[in-house]
């Protein structure tokens, strides 16, 4: 049985009703996100409008549960929107038309978009099984690709492999596009994967993730594809990166403020000489979206705790040299931190 | 150098300026679509505003185009909409909570929905090859595929192999989740691609495509894994389909409505018996989304001309039985039907 959060959702935000057409809501809602749908919930419970066309999936899909589909009428379902006293919903999710069509039909919207962030932010044991699922098949798929990578494979062939490798062995899909960068390329955080192809003594850098149910990991290793005996910086900075993603595992509890989080990482690599080319934040929430709340960022006010899921991934890049990043998705377990990634050795790996 | 269309939105709008942070309408009219950004059109130009992370990307990329890149800084960018006498948005692919933002430091906003779909539909010859390449390697990965396919496969191994060969061949990414159906599962139209294991006679239908600079292919195909001489039905149907197939490519010429286009494989799936089995339209637009305007369906005013890019894919469905749909994309160029898609056999194959 998967798990709906109809009830979470109606009690946190406050409204007399929820609604919402947007795909990660409905999943989070009722656990199922029909191409073409919408959902609201109320005290009575939670009811999923779909189409012909995906109504006999969902109705299998939700049998036993607190969830009733329902046929997709845009009359009917605007005439039930304009019987609440107010409905909630995303302001940030919703289409500006859609809004336009729901005010003209009489329905009196409030904005509850920091419910739903707070309420997707804690995550229940069905959400954290699936997210440790998705850890655990991303590394497998990473463990089998490293005895693969050739001399001469493009970075693309590279991506090809490794989200081959997580499919084949049972991802529902791709968390986003995979980031392979050899070499130079690693100094760009936010490298695009090309054809590029590998030399020995390249660094390699990889950043991906895979899906189940909806839910996301996240994770990213820096290694090198033979030693030329060239990379003394770029072992010493490795260590360096290293210490602070530990120190993170290590020293943060729950009741932190995400600014407390990062800095964590940020004073050790400050102590180390490498605080100015950590140029990105320590983390993200990471959830049916692979970037939501909360974040680990400098002067980040809101409170980490326990149930949170979030990356663990400091960088260092040095402009047109190398690029570091070592991340863990993580999560918070009886006040301290509990990583979802164990099968992958970070101590330095040269193939 | 790739295709920016700043100057046609803006003349097709017909407001002073043009604005969006909708992740397609940006690569539609810059050419590319950095994680975060947005874009303004006006008379003078068009500027792309993205954050430092992508700067250096961004302008390597738009060198040479007739669109400037800048710092996104929210209060400069306010201030510059709010100086126009109308802006037009895209009210579909605006944020509620944008558009309040927006509203509130003074901006004037007029929705230019239909002038965005105008423009979009029309494909240059840029737009056209970037298509024509989506679709090779969709035909290409599916001819690679083929002598792969083997007995005991699941569903989810041939997609992943598929799609593994689309990006291995080339692919900037897939256009969607691969629909892979075995036996009875092809007779849901939109069969969620599982773990049943392929036998001996069973049917199997594969609904996939990928990216090209961003714009998509899509292709169906549906075929036999050996004859177990039980399959007179699905025979006969697969022939009237394809005749359906066939007699679009054939009839349909620029002019005519989305309606007519229809109508033609409607009529002769009528006129052999399978008019009630064939339960969707004929087609849909493809270009930056896998569906967009134009749409080839029942009753649909809208005309079809040059350079319009959509699906012609009749299906016919016997519940718990068996589905057959074949599917290419095409466009209209001098008034005629003209496949991308010609490199696979469309005559009934059993492997």
């Amino acid at each position: 049985m998967h798990c709906t959060n109809g009830k979470k959702v109606y009690e946190l935000c406050g409204c007399e009703a929820v609604y919402t057409s947007c795909v990660y809501l409905m999943r989070y809602i009722t656990g199922c996100e029909p191409e073409n749908g919408c959902v609201i919930v109320d005290k009575t419970g939670t009811t999923l409008y779909t189409d012909m066309r995906y109504m006999e999936a969902v109705e299998k899909f939700l049998r036993g549960t607190d969830v009733t589909p329902v046929l997709y009428n845009q009359k009917e379902l605007l005439n039930r929107l304009s019987s609440y006293q107010s409905v909630g919903i995303s302001f940030n999710q919703t289409a500006h038309i859609e809004y336009l069509t729901s005010e003209n039909a009489g329905v009196k919207m409030v904005n509850v978009d920091d419910a739903l962030i707070k309420a997707m932010s804690v995550k229940n044991e069905w959400e954290l099984a699936n997210i440790q699922k998705a850890c655990t098949l991303a590394e497998d798929a990473f463990l089998a690709l490293l005895p693969e990578i050739k001399e001469g494979m493009t970075e693309k062939e590279v991506s090809a492999l490794l989200e081959y490798n997580m499919q084949r062995m049972g991802a529902q899909g791709l968390a986003f596009d995979s980031i392979v960068a050899f070499g130079a390329h690693a100094s760009v955080p936010h490298h695009e994967t090309g054809t590029t192809k590998l030399k020995f003594g390249d660094e390699i850098l990889i950043d991906f993730g895979c899906k189940v149910n909806g839910y996301c990991s996240d994770i990213t290793r820096t290694f090198l594809f033979g030693d030329d005996k060239k990379h003394a910086e770029f072992k010493k900075a490795y260590e360096a990166v290293l210490g602070a993603h530990n120190l993170v595992q290590e020293r943060l509890v729950s009741g932190m403020t995400g600014g407390e989080a990062d800095a964590i990482a940020r004073n050790y690599l400050t102590e180390n000489g490498y605080g100015k080319l950590f140029t990105h934040s320590l983390g993200h929430g990471i959830g049916l979206n692979v970037h939501e709340a909360p974040y680990a960022r400098p002067n980040y006010a809101n409170i980490l705790s326990d149930g949170m899921v979030f990356s663990d991934e400091p960088g260092v890049y040095q402009a047109g040299e190398f690029g570091i990043r070592i991340e863990d998705t993580i999560t918070l377990e009886k006040g301290k931190v509990k990583s979802f990634m164990f099968k992958t050795d970070k101590k330095l790996v040269i193939l």
